[in-house]
């Protein structure tokens, strides 16, 4: 199935990002952009432009039929991604899901487990990942550069559109946690999940929302996301052992900053009264904004894409790297009803998916 | 109840910030620095300099038993703050006490109510509350150029000195506190407190810490403290209906910003697929820095002191607002034994109390 | 001629400026793109896409032809502005040229002149004119906001291009230079010229420039480009005996900041020894920042276009401000030849021509 | 006169910077303070507290008259350093003058030539370069890392306070020139001073002010001074052919960033018609602050100054770094009176003067 030639890709849908697909695919030596489905298809002509190569239509069955089509690609709301994978993935067809994967953890494993039983590739678009600043972060994490992580605080906060029918946990969270999975070894499996939203202005949902997740170890991870905050801050801090980083998406001058600098329990003292203290030892070094060069990271992700499906195995940000993000978001809805409380959440890995990573 | 006449004060405690208070106190004309009390007279005497009119003494008896000694300034550890405070109320002088105010509601309740059966002022050395920005920032509140509260989020991390006894909380978390009791109006009373804590390095403690505190109407107020960071945050949004306000203390340039731009519900609109998107607007408008004085926090404290004295009434720091600050702490180290869960603050008012105010 | 119908433009060059240009005539109501000329029709032929309605053709003398095209826009390199500017004024063609308005001031003085003969419009592309930002910036100097202009300072640094036929200042300071002829009460007319440049690289022309332009009642100009440098600057100050503002382009949240600060001299005092310190005062005000809206500038600039042609009126950056640029650039290289002495700038304005504006 | 003993050094001038230095002569193990001497005994007696040791005086023969005096520290305005430093070599002590060295380079050479004379030292206070920042840019310099340097451009802009006697060059470029000195190989030996100045407000002196500084082999350095500032700008980026730093003394979170980016001309290419493009390459590395340490400047430079005596060699900012800064100052001054054109810098060394350093 997945030789060397060009592979044939549909995108269905074809609304706001979409687009940024259907471009991505078409600029791919690797890719050959076959059809792109979409109810207004006449917004859907619009955006392939005058290419008589690409067909056009409404019907997803079409697509799904044609046997120049080896992968689909999702970007159509949440709810329907579902319904469409699966259609995609009993036709036989690879699938690549816009995030969230699915709207319920239910809804994602479900997808998981039939493209692992069809033996396709199912592709998370969690395109923060493809970014040449996390796979920068993602090396220095994986190459020991920080030691073990301590703690991540996550800021996402601007004047955002509030949205009709999800809360900003749902419109927001996803990016960091994509990331937080994508970076954190093992991915995000944390012991349990906490929230706390407010929604000021009786919007109907959490306008404002605070995430804590406790890692392994007696680490921790926090999501601050805001739609209601006059300023936009998007940064990342990565507390780490040997080095703490700190990725700030809004300064291009220095987008990631690596400090040689921490807090280290050298020894436990003897000294009874005050034996805390003296076993804390303090680095101040210096400071380093590695070079990162300027990807387009949808180019990145069509083509881990296209060696996953050749290679046979698992897309970096496979279905069970979307249905993990799923599953806290799920647990996050669950302790914004207790009040906040911590609970926990529900396993997505069962052995035989394990055998796939 | 004390005349027109320069008061005098003693202060207890020569260590690291009764150095500060004894500059105030001699540096103001409406005080007049008696006595300074200390274990470590050498210490004293150094602090004081060659001072002839300054008494020195390691006795506190001494002190309180003066006749010139109408207040009494303690700056030592908070675990000893209760029994200096109850003998100097006893001694029938007037008290400032260095934040906290104790190690426990029950001991800040017992100097409060001290304090209004003896007829005598009880203050809580809150600094912050008495700099320009967060006078500048009282005003804005209270003239209703914020409109209502809609969020709070106070961010202060640093790479700080971790502490033998207390944790990130009771270290950096009574800044913000103390802050929002002063520009919230009515005061600090959270309708709860849930905290997070982590520890990842093992001190025994937690160094990376987050407060939530939902507020009446929706609001909520989010603190981050963390001894961990390599990067130095001490910022401060507080969001309104009207406008919203950036606090950012590490930028002397432009410490203040008030930003005219929000997200209002216009109304209830009665489309029923989508009725709340449309009852969302969003304004973009300027944002103002307002200009900001160069004035000593301290000298304005003990201005308000003695005042307040003079005047009869409660400073604006009284012990009630040490009290509140002082029992969101007890609710957040109880919130983390149960592993973050929502918890009541105990009510820190009696209806005799509140009549004083 | 100028009614009020649509009007037809041909856009000569599809280069590196052209798409832009024929994109807003394109979104634009009040403007046909008739044709679009490039010796590389494939290129012009990519650039309009499959519109039929739009003719592509190498034959500049096809396009001036026509009847409907009423004005020629024109993106081709600077040496070649004069020829093909010429030629479309004698036939009649309102004319919109990309900056610089020519290559010496010679040629630019003979297509205002042309212009002003044949009364057509003549227009240069001075872009950044256009963008809110400056837009905001020329209402407060006109409306009075910062008092009489007492100096600006323009810093346009970055690891830049090194050009290989023209230095810095050709390259870069037509930017800075065209904003000042814009917000400058009376368009850009300095004292004189000193530019001082330096080649450390051996490219053959300056890669660091100074220009210092001496402005009537004391005021200084002063203009620092720069192509060696790794971090990217894009800042200018107008400082005004009322306000000063600081436009900062990379600083997409707070792009432009009034501030109202700045030094007075209040009167001469008659103290003989001190008497210039005893004038001074200083005001150390509140700082404001506009909110900007979100424009295409290159939107406005066609829309003004139409506007000027319709009404038979110069445009705001007409041939003339594109020939004053003209001449300080002009007055740079020589000043440059001598060592950096001031030198005078040509003076662009003929009485006749006086009158149009 | 120089062996391992304890210094003597008399401070004349209890201003503004005198007790500056007094405070750091105390804090050293090197020196000891014996007298402080200005006209204003009483002010003097206060800035050196209760010490019975240190003898307060108005007259400047007794200071000098005095055996255990080695040294003597001038604190003074520019215009008194002649007088009272000519005083003190001919008494035989060495000498330390607060920068300016005097106020003119015919003064300025006189203590040069007599100190040499007299084989005694002879220093500047150039406090700046002991600070950890110019430190360690010095060593980069030094060791190659930065490579040959191509630019250094600088800039000192606040609202500041308008001197009664002396223009912003004079005020502010000392610090700027200081630091070039001490960084650039060879000392600051610009090829001639460009100096341009505005008085906006009619203060009757230069209020902003550039300088031009054409440095050997192509490369220039280039200072903005400005009293009429509302922002706080002090930023200096010297360029060099491997790499470039950026010295922000407004952030104290990275004062000091290397770029590892830069642009080289690699080689001359032989194509005839764009032989200058061929020939640049881009480098776009990391980014790296170096750590620095919290030092107080003037206890390195007292440390400095008793080393120098010791070991009978000029301290790092001799009189010689004095005399230089001091004729950039005064050719700026003769270009400013010259429209702006490059004026030679008067030579300041002697072969006698050379051999000493």
């Amino acid at each position: 199935m997945t030789g060397n030639g060009v592979l044939g890709v549909a995108v269905v849908g074809a609304g706001y990002w979409g687009p940024n697909l259907i471009r991505n695919f078409l600029a791919s030596a690797e890719w050959n952009l076959v059809a792109v489905c979409d109810l207004d298809t006449e917004r859907a002509a619009q955006v392939v432009g005058g290419r008589a190569d690409v067909t056009v239509t409404a019907v997803l069955d079409e697509v799904l039929a044609r046997d120049d089509v080896q992968a689909v690609a999702i970007a159509t709301p949440a709810r329907t991604h579902r319904h469409i994978a699966v259609a995609a993935l009993r036709a036989g067809k690879h699938v690549l899901v816009e995030k969230p994967l699915a709207d319920s953890v239910a809804a994602g494993r479900e997808l998981v487990e039939l493209a692992e039983t069809e033996g396709l590739v199912l592709m998370t678009d969690h395109t923060y990942c493809y970014t040449p600043v996390v796979q920068r972060i993602a090396e220095l994490v994986r190459d020991g550069s920080l030691g073990d992580i301590f703690f991540v605080d996550s800021v996402r906060i601007n004047l955002g559109l509030v949205q009709p029918d999800i809360d900003v946990f749902w419109d927001l969270a996803p990016h960091d946690l994509s990331v937080l999975d994508y970076i954190l070894p093992g991915g995000l499996r944390p012991e349990g999940v906490a929230a706390q939203g407010a929604d000021p202005i009786g919007a109907g949902r959490s306008c404002v929302g605070y995430l804590t997740l406790p890692l392994t170890s007696g680490a921790m991870a926090h999501v601050h996301v805001n739609w209601l905050s006059p300023t936009k801050i998007r940064q990342m801090v990565i507390g780490g052992s040997t080095r703490t980083l700190v990725w700030d998406d809004l300064n291009p001058q220095q987008r990631l900053s690596v400090y040689d600098r921490g807090v280290d329990l050298v020894q436990q003292s003897v000294d009874r009264i005050d034996r805390r203290t003296a076993s804390i030892s303090y680095r101040l070094g210096d400071t380093w904004a590695p070079a990162l060069t300027e990807v387009e990271p949808l180019g990145l992700m069509v083509a881990e894409l296209a060696s996953a499906i050749r290679e046979g195995r698992p897309p970096r940000t496979d279905g069970a790297a979307g249905l993990r993000v799923l599953s806290v978001l799920e647990a996050a809805a669950t302790s914004l009803r207790a009040r906040g409380a911590l609970v926990d959440v529900v396993p997505t890995d069962r052995p035989e998916l394990e055998l796939v990573r």
